[in-house]
């Protein structure tokens, strides 16, 4: 277990948002349960509007409140203050430096500052100005400041790049807390330990031996009430950019000189800028991109995405991105991979799979079936986190029937009860000076620059193929057809829901 | 599945004996009842007993019966006959051949027959040469003849050699089954399945990854009613030579050319010939005999070994053995194999454990728990027969913590139902003329050649260390001290059970 963090003061810039109400908060108290919070601290919630800290208080106990823990709830929010902020007028800052002298004061926090900001991206570039001009950036012997900026981090190259240029200007790379809850998912994390504290994976962990490596972030949800934000983002933006390249990144990398963050993103960083750039004329051989169509799932109707509200009826936004893409070096030459991600999908479930190559000899040509498949190891990020190794065993009785089992391992075995939340190991890790599972810069520029000449691409075509696929479906059909090699197709941990009303089964 | 062998005739010598009755009928009547025998056969007892047909099926319905299938029992034993004969006298091979001429005709089995040798090994040369002399040899266009020969097979080299030269005057090696109901778990023939139809295993399966290889046979009962044999045998001969050594070549083979039995043996037979000789003259660095003594098990008196019924009570008969060696060749160069048995230890359990080496660096420096262990592949041949992998995981929290955790596959969770018996599987296969499971001359003779040192050693310096252990207890502590490498001890599936009681889990 890692020492406690220093005290310290959080600032909330858009407390009175959801994210606020529903994450930030219940994660910070969820630490302050299990007393990983600093020794002494505060957490400053400013906004716009016009809030009593009662107010506040009160809107908060909806998140995190339970009979049982009614003391607990009350003492821990008498870390919690709220001040009125305009984050767009300088002035607002001086008033907050000097509240926040006043609270470190009182909270033995000394000048480190965590600025945490949960407001409209359109923001973060003048609250991180206004943060500096009012003194609250530089940090001295009096203590560090860092600066938590949520997702999403720019809309394409060239927004990311001025908001970094800009944000550089104010802090150093070394402040800054590029948030990408994903990354904060325990079984993400625990790509890292599974590679590289076990002899027998890194071996085999190469072009040698690995066929290609599989991708899934599927949803089963629709937009639900996102369809403004959605429509002008898409799955590319939403899911892929971001989260599926970083794990992509995780499964790629190189073992890392220490866990030290700066060292694993360094490696972060090289499998970005090894990435093969699409070739522009040919984008349709590389990327698939689809959008749900009303169905009927069990019987129920669901809508298409042009009916959802919020949407253009005429939108060409996609629900559906797959990309097959090559990462060019030693250890990756050739090696296809594939990143697949969707609304309206069967069912709820991220993995990667890792396809190894078949036997070079087939000696048990008895069994067909099998003739096709190599071993597989599955690594489930969500839900029912865990690792799952398929392999081939005898078939009990004569001759020598091979048959593909698996061996698994189920997270929840561990029986440590509870897996953390993305936001609590985050904000931790953030309190603790730790970077690993934060984008760094670099990284963010190197994966908007790879997804670019798609978005260009659609951009510029905006006829190129959308296809439809029926809400409760694997996506178009034609994303099995993007997967190189005989008989292989995307894995499907569960079958179609639309229209035949199947059951879903992991 | 495979064909149906051709209609056939067995003849049992020894049928008046324990293993007919108690496993070879029984084995036989399973296939029948799983419609895997000829379509037309004959099983022909033969013993000096004088029984009449009628008291010989009553004496087999013990073994087999069961209410629910009284008829199935009839119509089996129907096809069964019994002959008197004394083995050494060849008029009674001339009465047998027409006898057995007779039954052909009616079973239309030509003239394929069986010879099954369930008797003391002192008469298995002169029924080979009196069944050759009698004309029951030779294979021609009429059919094929084989002879099962039961273990043991010579009591050391030299006895083994002239068997095997005695039998070949008569019997050429394609039609000498020498039996090893070992080879015939399914988790044994399951060994050469998990390493040649995954392309993962076989990458790492040699010494650049693996650290070394334990097998063990324990037993938890003492010698029962076998006194009078085991006195004269022991663990080296009546385990080692034969049962782990042949486990051993399956865990170290290269891959064959094919399935077919020859091309296995060709495999194990090499492992054999690269086996490094014992040092003569440091012989108990790398081997340890043990006997068991009177102790309590879970509060009850465990008789110590001389005090068993038919066993000298100043005998220096070794009922636990542990052998250390290695592999000259370049998969195995250096790379430790231990193989331990013993009677009257804490529970019953056979397994492989490959042991790979630790990772080259050691990321995740938190947790010094973990960092003596690299990863274990056990294979566990009996009970619960099944595969488990042991790898590190990230603990749930904070932080990279590192703990082992257990994947594991269970043969029966294949939901086929029961595993069929060793002897099923090897009559089977001896009736469609695979001898993959069966040892070849030139195996046996280098395996006695290979253990013959430590036999000689014993012999001439009966004041050799033999260690005593408590029945229960897992054998002499000395083992331990046997293993290569730092805190690295052998498996105990199961703690002591002598004297304190506790209980065992696997």
């Amino acid at each position: 277990m890692l020492a406690k963090p220093d005290n310290l003061i959080i600032v909330i810039f858009g407390a009175s948002g959801d994210l606020t109400n529903r994450k930030l908060i219940p994660a910070l108290f969820e630490l302050y349960k299990q007393e990983l919070m600093p020794e002494n601290f505060a957490i400053v919630g400013t906004a716009r509007s016009q809030l009593s800290q009662k107010d506040f208080h009160s809107r908060l106990k909806n998140g995190v409140s339970n009979p049982d823990i009614v003391a607990k709830t009350e003492e821990f929010l008498e870390h919690v203050y709220y001040l009125q902020l305009d984050p767009g007028v300088l002035n607002g800052y001086h008033e907050l430096k000097s509240e926040l002298s006043i609270l470190a004061e009182k909270h033995k926090s000394r000048g480190n500052y965590i600025f945490y900001l949960s407001t409209p991206p359109s923001v973060y570039g003048i609250i991180a100005e206004n943060l500096a001009l009012a003194g609250l950036s530089a940090e001295d012997n009096q203590g560090w400041k860092r600066i938590i900026i949520e997702k999403p981090f720019g809309i394409d190259y060239s927004s990311a790049k001025s908001l970094n240029n800009h944000l550089l200007k104010f802090f150093n790379e070394r402040q800054l807390y590029r948030i990408d809850h994903y990354l904060g998912k325990e079984t993400v994390q625990n790509l890292l330990v599974t590679r590289f504290s076990n002899g027998i994976f890194e071996p085999l962990w190469n072009r040698n031996f690995i066929h290609h490596v599989e991708i899934t972030a599927a949803e089963s949800i629709g937009v639900e009430d996102r369809g403004s934000y959605y429509d002008h983002s898409g799955a590319l933006r939403d899911m892929i950019q971001n989260h599926l390249l970083q794990v992509a990144a995780l499964v790629a990398m190189e073992p890392p000189s220490s866990m030290d963050d700066w060292a694993i993103r360094n490696e972060t960083l090289k499998v970005f800028q090894s990435l093969r750039h699409f070739p522009v004329n040919e984008l349709d051989k590389y990327v698939i991109r689809g959008q749900y169509t009303k169905s009927h799932i069990k019987g129920k109707l669901a809508k298409g995405y042009r009916e959802e509200s919020n949407v253009d009826p005429e939108s060409r936004t996609e629900t559906f991105a797959a990309i097959k893409f090559y990462i060019d070096n030693w250890r990756w030459g050739d090696v296809p991979f594939y990143i697949r991600t969707g609304k309206r999908l069967p069912t709820r479930v991220s993995e990667v799979v890792i396809h190894f190559k078949s036997t070079p000899h087939r000696l048990f040509v008895e069994n067909q079936e099998f003739c096709n498949t190599g071993n597989q190891l599955v690594i489930r990020i969500q839900p029912d986190e865990g690792i799952l190794l398929k392999f081939g065993m005898k078939v009990p009785g004569t001759g020598f029937n091979v048959k593909n089992v698996n061996m698994d391992f189920r997270y929840k075995d561990l029986g440590n009860g509870r897996l953390p939340d993305a936001y609590e190991r985050l904000l931790l890790d953030c309190m603790q000076g730790d970077a690993t599972l934060y984008a760094r810069g670099d990284a963010v520029d190197a994966a908007w620059n790879f997804v670019q000449p798609i978005l260009d691409y659609w951009k510029n075509h905006p006829e190129a193929p959308l296809f439809g696929y029926p809400a409760g479906s694997w996506g178009p059909d034609v994303a099995d057809d993007f997967i190189e090699g005989k008989n292989i197709n995307w894995r499907y941990p569960c079958k179609n829901l639309a229209d035949d009303g199947v059951f879903c089964e992991l």
